[in-house]
Order: structure tokens, then sequence, then C-alpha cells
């Protein structure tokens, strides 16, 4: 099918969205090649970067649905440009840790790596000014930040399950999956599905020989090697696709 | 009964602790007149606030243990030092709101004092090095900072229940309860008991007719009036109980 892009209505941090002419139930969804680290205190960019992170995303959209897990993806129309579900996003980032990794190292003064007696599922508010801060279903439901109905039980399990498959698929090719972010909104029918993207910069990815950081983390520490390591990860899920 | 007070064994911001000769099932606490704020950035103190405070909580207590909320009080041997039960200590500080203000304010750029769907109860890991993070019950147990038994279940509903008696003794004496922090610990026999104190310096209480401050607040923005306000609390709850 081919679509026209209409009125771009939003820029962030790593991508632009644009309305798509005729199809009110859709938008288009722009990679950027732009990285922010730390609340976009730190920026960097390298060429390439949208196209790897949208194929990335792809591939695990795909996995993911046959687990029954669906996402916002209708098709992609270009190296850098996706034609997703208009849906009424849910301000909270899922986070899911399966190691203690980040922000939470930091706040606890644990040990990178350490492990967790089970996976933990986090809420973040989705609000750049006040720099996404962790909240509780709880806090953003009496704070009245998201209408008390906010299915929180369903994104959590939803969140699980999707832990369960991608730590599967990155197992598989050698990677092991430390933590990720997620984000879901609502279709008009009231379903909960995927949205955003599933890439090296919102998954924490170790590899699992040589402990190696495959992830934003090599930008966001000066690590060095970060669109090799990007394009590492997509190039094994390619083979463990074709394999 | 008189007690002979041994080493002094722990001293934080607010208290001294000390061994009881001959009764290691006890320890005294001795209440000091510092005031701290902010992670003990800022301090102060002033005569007499021991002895204030030790009144306000034993008066708070009493009231409590008639709604069958049991703490750890055993007896007031002078008038800065409680003989009080030896627990283990739950290594929290369990937080209730019944409005939004002080650090939750803060963190989502929200007006103090506005309201609530419902009273929030939040918990805090006890740890001055890290300022005291605020922390949900599964990040506790998933990173294992307390036991996988914590009774989290039951130390919310005891918090919601010391709201509810808290609220009413303050409206009484025309204060609403904006916020509070109690600390729990469990007896020998598994008890789950009060511990610390409940007053000024852990509550948040702003008079109901003038919506002045009659609390902590007061030292840590500089408002004035610090010992006069704490006064005037003891002087209301006094009152009542005589009347």
């Amino acid at each position: 099918m081919t679509y026209k892009l209409g009125t771009m209505f939003y820029e962030g941090k790593a991508k632009k969205l644009y309305e798509v002419d005729g199809h009110p139930e859709l938008i288009a969804l722009e990679y950027k090649n732009s990285l922010t680290a730390f609340n976009a205190q730190k920026k960097g960019e390298f060429s390439g970067k949208g196209t790897i992170n949208q194929e990335i995303s792809k591939i695990i959209f795909d996995h993911l649905e046959k687990a029954d897990i669906k996402n916002h993806l209708v098709e992609i129309i270009d190296d850098k440009t996706s034609i997703v579900k208009k849906l009424s996003i849910i301000p909270l980032e899922v986070v899911v840790r399966n190691r203690i990794a980040g922000s939470l190292a930091k706040k606890f003064q644990l040990k990178e790596g350490a492990s967790l007696q089970f996976p933990l599922v986090e809420f973040y508010y989705k609000k750049d000014e006040l720099g996404d801060p962790f909240i509780t279903s709880e806090q953003a439901v009496a704070m009245s930040l998201v209408p008390a109905d906010t299915p929180f039980e369903r994104i959590k399990t939803l969140a699980l399950q999707v832990n369960q498959s991608l730590s599967e698929i990155f197992k598989n090719i050698g990677i092991e999956l430390i933590d990720f972010k997620l984000e879901f909104g609502q279709s008009s029918d009231g379903e909960i599905l995927l949205a955003d993207e599933i890439s090296p910069d919102s998954c924490r990815l170790w590899d699992i020989k040589t402990a190696e950081k495959l992830d934003k983390d090599r930008f966001r520490h000066d690590l060095g090697k970060v669109e090799e390591s990007y394009q590492e990860v997509l190039k094994r899920l390619k083979e463990a696709k074709e394999s």
C-alpha cells in the first residue's frame, strides 16, 4: 500500500511523527539517527542508526507476534519510516529488569550485573521536564496522572511475557537481556499494544561470552564501537531468522 | 521500675540508643534536641525539643493503643529518655500521604497541598548514605534488601489504620494531618510494633483555620517559630487529653 505523509506533529529525541493523509487511524514514525542519554543532556548520532533500529524492532515485533504479543507496526515504507497504528499512549515507560544495572544500580549503589530474586517490572512517568521519574501505579492513580482504570495488571503481565520471549530471542544469538523499556498504547477498541520500538536504544544487551555491552550504554559511557555494536545485534538477529 | 543505662550503641540524627543493664530485651532511647533536614545537610536545634517530641509521641502512642495499634514504648524515665522494647527494625520508612507535599510535590512538580485520590502508602529504604531512596516492596525483595517474608501487606494495613486514628486525633485539635513517616519493628514473637516516634519531626501538620505549618517544615524552609509550633501541637494535644 502507498501512504502519503502529512504534517509532522511531534519531534522527540529519537523519532519524528507525521500524520498520514487519508488515514486518521495511522501515523508515520520516522526513526532519527540521533542518540541521547541522561535525559538528553548528552547527545550524539551515527548515520544509519534509525535504519538499524527500525530493522531490529521489526524482527523483534515479528517474533513477539508469534507469542501473541501484539504491537502497533503496520508496515515499513522506507529505510527510516514505519506506518503504525495511532494509539492512545499510556504515559508510562515500563521497564523490566533481569539484573541490576543503570539507574537502579546507581540509586542503591549496587553492582552492575548483580542478580535479582525475580524479574522486576517498574514504571516511569513519561515527562521530559521531570526526567521521567520512577512512579508506582498507586502514585500515578492517586495523583491523577493516569486514568483510574489504567490496566496496570494487564500491562505488567504483558511486560513479563515480552521479557520471557525477548530473553529467549537474545539468548539464541548469544546475548543476555539485562533490562529493557517498553511503551504501550491502547487502540480505539481498547486493545493494549506495544508501541515505540525495541532496539539497542531501549535494551541493555550483554554478549554472553565476552560480557561486552551491545547497546546504548556504549554511547552513554563513551565505550566506543557504538555503531558496530548496533550492527552486530542486527546481524545476529538476521542470521538467526534465516537459519 | 528503675532502669540503669548501659553503653550507648548508636547515635542517629535525632536519637541516642543505650543498652539497659540487666534487660537485654529493652533499649533506652534518648530524644536529642537537634533538628536535621535534607538528609542532614541542614542542621539546627532548640533546647527542649527532645522533651516536647517525647511527650507528643507518648500522647499519640496512647491514643493509638486504644485503637489496638501497638508500639515499642515501655516507660518514660526522664524528660528525654524512654525505655522501649528492643525490636528487629524493618529497614523501611513507611510514609502515608493525605495530600501532595514535600518530596512528592517536588518530584512531580505538583502544588503543595494538592489533593490525592486516596491516601498513599510509600516505602523508603532507610540508608543514610543513599539518602533514604523511594523503593517498592517488589524492588526491596528482588534486590534482597529485606527478607522475602517481610509482611508488607500487614505493614500497609497498619499504616493506613494509624492514618485513620491520627487524622482524627489531629482534626479534633484543629490540625490537618498532611503526611507522616512511621517505622516498624518486629518483636521476638513476630509481632509488628510501631517504633521510633510520632511528632512534628515526622508529620506534616497544618492548622485547619490558618493553614499555618506546625511541623519540621518551619525549620526546613526557615519559616521561623519552630519551637513555638512544636509547643503549640503539644499544648493542644494535652488540652484535648484533659477535656
